[in-house]
């Protein structure tokens, strides 16, 4: 029995209630979250210590960080979303880690002052230091996509997923890529799909801290 | 034939040059290494369109992200330095990218402020706020190898090679680490290991940006 711990309104819970949608598989839902400084649960800590969600069971088997636990879902469960060849493997491994390394954090910087703030302020100086940023990786995901349908050629797999699913801020906090229309055309059809919709939908606010200082170190 | 691009004294190709090592597998070097603004051979571009070091060559597969070439090299090469069953693949993944996320960013800051930057500026503001950050994922590392050796247990794998490798700045930038014990034991532990050579080394400095924000900025 799987089951998926927390919330996928609050929660990157959302990135892999997508691929237990887009799979089909029947699993359980724990929509949990936790406030900054609210107690967390002893039994919860016991499944991971990090007390962070999503947190994904399999059985006897617990497993964290939500782009790892759609990769182990796409190898077990995924059939053709997941990788047929060592090589597909490894790849499905590099795009992951590399939205997670080269976009995640500017993007969520950029969420945050356009979007998810309270006072939010678009278009300050600390988007133009996130978005120059930002616009390396894309042009790489651009140009990679130029020729190609999805990012591993010519079906939908977890690679796909894990970067859509990080980037799913793009269209909520009103980013312009269109500078970037291959990555542009194909991040819309796959925010698109019915299996992504918990992706569309992002119900919280954060307060503005208070110098430009501490926005940088709040996504460090 | 097997080739790593990347000098193991300037970029994070030193990660895979440990992998290699503790493999034994014959493969080539090309010890590249780009400064910001260097213009980058079009035909490293045509096989890393990211531009970055290391990249890897394993006959006419291309593969980039220190990580994930070190998963791709385990899974493949490695034998018990790689997963035997889809749960030991599933939980080498998500500590790669939970040091991804959690460590690497926070810990280069402070590296960077303790070490590499020119001039260095230990015990500051910056250290305080990295340190911080990195008390908590540090006290779930520390909690997980209370009673293990490995982070999987008993044997060394890329789970250890890949978190080991992101947390090597910490003897080079002096970092006390002495209130994680069971962490200390373990990294200490893998960077003495003769494969391990190439972290020891760090030949470049970097010049310290002119603000706080920058600093913060240079590492989102």
């Amino acid at each position: 029995m799987i089951t998926l711990y927390g919330d996928v309104t609050k929660t990157r819970a959302n990135r892999c209630s997508w691929m237990l949608n887009e799979i089909g598989i029947e699993h359980g839902r724990e929509p949990l979250a936790f406030r900054p400084g609210d107690a967390k649960p002893p039994e919860f800590l016991a499944l991971n210590p990090n007390g962070k969600c999503p947190t994904l069971i399999d059985g006897d088997f617990v497993l964290f960080e939500s782009l790892a636990i759609n990769l182990y879902l796409a190898r077990r469960y995924g059939g053709l979303l997941g990788p047929q060849t060592p090589q597909e493997d490894a790849l499905m491994t590099q795009w992951s880690l590399w939205v997670a390394t080269e976009v995640e954090k500017p993007l969520l910087l950029t969420s945050a002052v356009r979007y998810l703030f309270d006072p939010c302020t678009p278009d300050g100086e600390e988007e133009a230091i996130t978005m120059k940023k930002l616009a390396r990786p894309w042009s790489v995901l651009d140009g990679h996509l130029k020729d190609r349908e999805f990012i591993l050629g010519d079906r939908l797999t977890v690679a796909d997923i894990n970067v859509a699913a990080v980037m799913h801020f793009i269209p909520i906090a009103g980013i312009d890529i269109s500078p970037w229309p291959a990555m542009k055309r194909w991040l819309e059809s796959c925010l698109a799909r019915p299996g992504a919709i918990d992706l569309a939908s992002v119900r919280f606010r954060v307060p503005r801290p208070p110098s430009s200082r501490d926005i940088f170190a709040m996504f460090l």
